[in-house]
């Protein structure tokens, strides 16, 4: 008798919902499942959660969370991968301060759970898996909520000192746009969709008329989602229109700079409004991108996230499975 | 008898000086010469200048170019490193064509000579042997004529696909002033020296007023240098003053960016401004850099390039030597 396939959980936990998925170890997706992030109960609240979507995803592979080799977890904020602890998760509601994630999923679990930051998870999965297959160098833009970023050179992830990859904060315009960040002029204060909504915000409060609101609110949503503003799109909305103009052309500055200094292979754009709005939009952030390209005659490819979605999830179960990105 | 330490020849091409160095096996410099860079004659007559200065450091450290191990040369342009060529080094009058300076050079001195890129080869110096000793990762900004930028990642150089570093080209203001490069709002574009110096004159023709062109001519130059500007900021020159704030505050937001996406462990900041002005000046950039750092509680440290106007030259010896920049 050959033993059983090792199976693992990936868990994208994000602002909004939780992403989960059971992998097997060549990468391929068994089972999922979703949840929306609790808006209340803090911590506490979110490791149930997440324990409630492990259940359903190994429910449809048709295994248990404890026949799984371990379980990785993509967290934003500050994450401590060798306690297992998550502080100053901002982006999820009532996460204020340091909570032990991990020892408290594997005792729910009953499995090793493995803790990674949700950006670098994420980019290791399309350089493993995704639109990085055929590369041994990329940059990673998550573009969503915020703007995040991951580098994989030469194989390899480069976190720096911890801190590397905020492609977002990259100062695109001097005494610019004030950042949610409470910087100045940085690339996310244009292209995040945080920062966009409260533009679009302030912009309505100055009597400019939008239908991303109506939008919403016919979606029985309290945020201008990645579908919010992709329905604004494709309805004409003239603000929708300028906001995004602007994330495009800070992205195409931004994306170029970071090239300018790396000069990798390929760039990939995942997060929520990149893989909603897709390659058209991708298409116009490399035409934003070549006028400050310095070495303009041989670009890097950009690519939309492959593995859309479910990047995050997949993502934090090849951390869970321990295989270091590498290649080259 | 003990066989003879071997020696090393290092040439740091640049748009106004040569500047050689006969260096040891330890990177101990045994004589230096420097010559003006030709204005006429092209690339030919630059090889015959590189070739004096060879000799006369040759001479200073009692021996002989073709006694030499070999000769290393960092030069600006594009640097065909296997064949020996230098294609379109468009800081040098005349150079706008390939020419094929190692073998020219090899030929005229007598031992093997190696190409390097003028900036990586100064990082490398910095990083082996100079402020960038103590660390593993840095990002070298050599802030002269124009910015360029080095990186050493993990204790390797990083080329990227043979163009990285480009941190003169991060763009610090979207629709901001036009760089030499015909893009807009590039750090260089405010940092740069020939940049403010075209800056300079058009406020002139402007009608506005500077001591900077009266210095110039004083010293006989025909160029704003890096010891005009610094004689005119002793001076208290209003318009230097205010350029100089312009290039200390694109410095702060482009390393800041760098330093966002790589989080190395430090900054060197070199160049014949960076050099010149110094650690005054090199804490502005660090104040100017604090505002835009995404992890402010612990800043890269920025130092002062140690191994001052010698640096390429002893970069280039060590790119002459073989042994690659590696250690972590």
């Amino acid at each position: 008798m050959s033993p059983a396939p090792r199976l693992y959980g990936g868990v994208d936990l994000g602002g909004t919902k939780i992403q989960t998925a059971v992998v097997g170890a060549r990468g391929k997706v068994l089972g999922e499942a979703r949840e929306p992030t609790p808006a209340s109960g803090g911590p506490p609240a979110v490791a149930e959660a997440i324990e409630r979507t492990v259940r359903a995803a190994t429910d449809a592979a048709s295994t248990k969370p404890d026949a799984l080799t371990a379980v990785g977890v993509g967290s934003p904020g500050e994450v401590d991968e060798g306690t297992g602890t998550v502080a100053q998760a901002r982006n999820v509601s009532g996460w204020d301060g340091p909570f032990p994630l991990g020892p408290t999923l594997s005792e729910s679990l009953g499995t090793r759970v493995v803790l990674g930051n949700d950006v670098s998870v994420a980019t290791r999965a399309e350089f493993e898996l995704g639109a990085g297959k055929p590369y041994t160098s990329i940059i990673g833009v998550f573009w969503g909520t915020g703007v995040g970023g991951g580098l994989i050179l030469d194989g390899r992830e480069w976190s720096g000192r911890g801190a590397a990859g905020e492609i977002g904060h990259t100062v695109v315009k001097i005494g610019g746009r004030r950042c949610g960040c409470g910087r100045r002029g940085c690339l996310e204060a244009y292209a995040g969709r945080a920062s966009m909504e409260a533009k679009a915000r302030r912009l309505v409060e100055q009597g400019e008329r939008t239908a991303l609101f109506e939008i919403m609110e016919k979606r029985g949503r309290t945020r201008l989602t990645s579908g919010v503003w992709d329905r604004a799109l494709q309805d004409q909305d003239k603000m929708a229109r300028q906001l995004i103009d602007q994330a495009v052309e800070a992205l195409g500055a931004g994306i170029a700079s970071a090239n300018n200094l790396l000069d990798v292979e390929a760039i990939v754009i995942g997060g929520g409004l990149g893989t909603k709005l897709g390659e058209p939009y991708v298409e116009r952030i490399r035409e934003a991108m070549m006028p400050h390209l310095f070495v303009d005659d041989r670009p890097p490819p950009l690519h939309v996230a492959a593995l859309g979605d479910l990047g995050g999830a997949i993502g934090a179960a090849l951390v869970a499975k321990g295989k270091p990105a590498s290649r080259g």
